[in-house]
């Protein structure tokens, strides 16, 4: 151990002494900007994108979905609290914790933007727009320029008004053929996807140059009124608005005969987010080892490569070996750590937050130089959702300032060494502990 | 207990799950706006406005001004520390602490600021001028357009240069029927109220159309010279500036005679500041249940109503008590522990705080859904003034994260489960604890 810890320390020195002396490096200022001006628009992509540098180091971000939690009664534990987990307490003992804030002090974010947190992009600067995360979370790929819109089955009476905003939540086996059949419509130099998703729902992607994203939803919200036409609010996206018109005309003849599902409401109009990548921002070739499609298709929106197929943690596993030797950073995401949470089962939730625990050593036996451990948001099992209490973090290098501390969940890291700081930040301290970060300044 | 907790459960979880399946109410951004722009303009209100949903929760903010203090020694106690608080300390175990800064680590805030952020409003984006915080702090009504202007009765010498800026200070019972003989001025158009404040201070309010509120002060800040003219620094006051003038000018004549008083001065002009309210940014219907009139008046500048003419803690109790059902949001004050803090009085501000830790329990029977115990900044008595020390802050709901503190007070809130946190993001703690948020993003 005490050679492995010294030859660590070797290549960690090496990565810090090369930043330090790489003057060409460091971040100067050179554009004329006053202060205000640059400090308002300042976020951390505008350090990391000067100051990173390349080394060896691996680093590994776990991400339980939904990490944190609630004691069900005063005095009583979290799900992390009472769960076994003597891997991530022995972890603690070698790391600092603290409390992630995914957004702001009591807002609870949707997978969306907890995920950007973690992956360091401020996510009240860059937001992902519904149509863009529907058509991510069941892994289309969108592609720069495209547009995409998250539509719902409506019913409309005989007179045009809408009768039910759901088609009475037609069942999946119903609708997914009749959200197929608008894959016929056809829209001069308009590449159009149709893919169903469940009950009432499928998401519209349109491709074609000259499309924006700023156009107001067709939902009217109420029955008993006809749907909106689509209204572009930008004049980048007028072609789209007319679009989506000649859609949904398109769309109200092959539907008409339909009991439920005879309409269609347009929601959510989003281009595909414009994200930097780690590549960019970190100097980071990034890998993604996900099951679930949303996940993936939030990390590739950040330029990350979805690597491997797997279905669960031991596939996980072997998935970021496989490609250990090809990436600086791997994003492992665990869903149902949320999943039970969001079912409100207390034991449930624990039992998988065990799960997790044992599919640690797996991932410590690469020798990864940085491991973190946290949480998108949190999803107390008392309150069967996402909620805005900070999430347990721990982040694990030999070069962390240890905390003394000898397990791992929210009570220790209150008290722990990171404090409370927001989730944006974690990615610049990943950076820092693997070395790959220059001083700023002279 | 477990019962309570249960039905508490369903109200909250009524709350959260609302969010979650209100898809309405997700935060969308419509707006054209770059990204850039909307994150240099982003407060938090800009997610509360968008965030915020309605139930049947009540949330009750308890305000001991000045609360935070320090010992009189190393090793010592501070005022809370030392005070015997069973009802503070109580709810601390059925809750959690932390401490709240002010406006930024060091800033010492005065009562407006102190205010402004603990109801959520940046105290460095909204600035209530001094004119506008004299007139509310002697209880007078802003009406939307009036300009209020800070007085001093001076002294001027034969020359017509001030020999005295303050009048001598001059006694409030010969200084007001000076400043009340100053109501016969008139000009035309406007609408002009006079208040007696204390000694040389008066306050001067002009109502009409087209006043702005940009005038620079008429006093030198020197003696041995004449007062100033009023000069406008836009184009919005020059009106302002011409109908001081005026104002001056009679004034002039009519104090020619006093011995002492035989001038003014002008200063902090201000407009009433245009503070969005309660309503709008929280859809809380907030009442203010205070004493003194700078309290009642910084609350009404945000919105809420002031109820009852109570005057003191036994009479704000019932006044919360009558009015529970027609609020969500009440705000009570407590003065004393900051001015026994001015006072530099250790033992009588450590008595103040056990009257207002006595006071506890007649709020908790109401059985509010949220309890916040807080200061507007601290007033340690060992300094004898405002100070910049963090402020400690306890919120109970059935769904914080109780952090395992016994006592309330500095060193526990410094290991508490909200961390340091700017007073600006308490409301939002609040509604997120009364189920009152949706989710940011999907």
């Amino acid at each position: 151990m005490t050679h492995l810890i010294g030859f660590i320390c070797v290549r960690l020195i090496g990565g810090c002494s090369k930043s330090s002396e790489g003057e060409n490096e460091e971040y100067t200022k050179q554009d004329g900007d006053s202060i205000t001006e640059s400090r308002m628009q300042m976020d951390t992509h505008d350090l990391t994108r000067k100051l990173h540098t390349k080394n060896d180091s691996k680093i590994v971000m776990l991400v339980a979905d939904g990490l944190g939690g609630l004691p069900n009664e005063v005095g009583g534990k979290t799900e992390l609290e009472a769960a076994n987990t003597p891997n991530l307490d022995a972890l603690a003992q070698r790391g600092v914790q603290g409390l992630s804030i995914p957004v702001l002090p009591g807002i609870a974010p949707g997978s969306g933007p907890g995920h950007l947190g973690l992956f360091g992009y401020d996510p009240l600067k860059y937001e992902i727009g519904r149509g863009a995360l529907e058509a991510t979370g069941i892994g289309f790929e969108l592609q720069d320029g495209d547009v995409a819109i998250r539509c719902n089955f409506c019913t409309l009476d005989e007179n045009g008004n809408i009768a039910d905003r759901r088609a009475g939540r037609i069942a999946s086996e119903l609708s997914a053929p009749i959200a197929e059949s608008l894959r016929q419509i056809q829209v001069d130099g308009i590449e159009i996807f149709v893919e169903p998703v469940k009950e009432h729902r499928f998401v519209v992607v349109l491709r074609g140059a000259g499309l924006g994203g700023n156009v107001l939803d067709t939902d009217p919200q109420a029955t008993g009124v006809p749907p909106l036409d689509p209204v572009a609010t930008d004049a980048e996206s007028e072609k789209t608005a007319e679009v989506a018109k000649e859609f949904l005309r398109q769309a109200s003849e092959i539907l008409k005969d339909q009991p439920q599902a005879n309409f269609h409401t347009m929601r959510g109009f989003a281009a595909k987010p414009n994200l930097p990548t780690y590549e960019e921002v970190y100097g980071l070739r990034a890998a993604a080892v996900a099951v679930y499609p949303m996940y993936k298709g939030l990390a590739r929106l950040v330029g990350m490569d979805v690597v491997g197929n797997a279905s669960n943690l031991d596939e996980q596993a072997a998935v970021v070996k496989e490609n250990w030797d090809d990436y600086d950073f791997f994003f492992v995401h665990f869903k149902y750590t949320d999943s039970t949470g969001e079912d409100g089962n207390f034991d449930e939730k624990k039992a998988r937050t065990e799960d997790f625990d044992a599919f640690i050593p797996k991932i410590l036996e690469l020798d990864p130089t940085v491991v973190i451990v946290t949480g998108d948001h949190s999803t107390p099992s008392f309150l069967a959702n996402h909620s805005w209490h900070p999430v347990p973090t721990l982040l694990s290098s030999d070069c962390c300032r240890y905390d003394n501390q000898t397990e791992f969940n929210e009570s220790s890291a209150r008290v722990g060494g990171l404090g409370q700081f927001e989730a944006k930040h974690l990615m610049t301290l990943a950076l820092a502990n693997a070395g790959r970060l220059g001083k700023y300044g002279a």
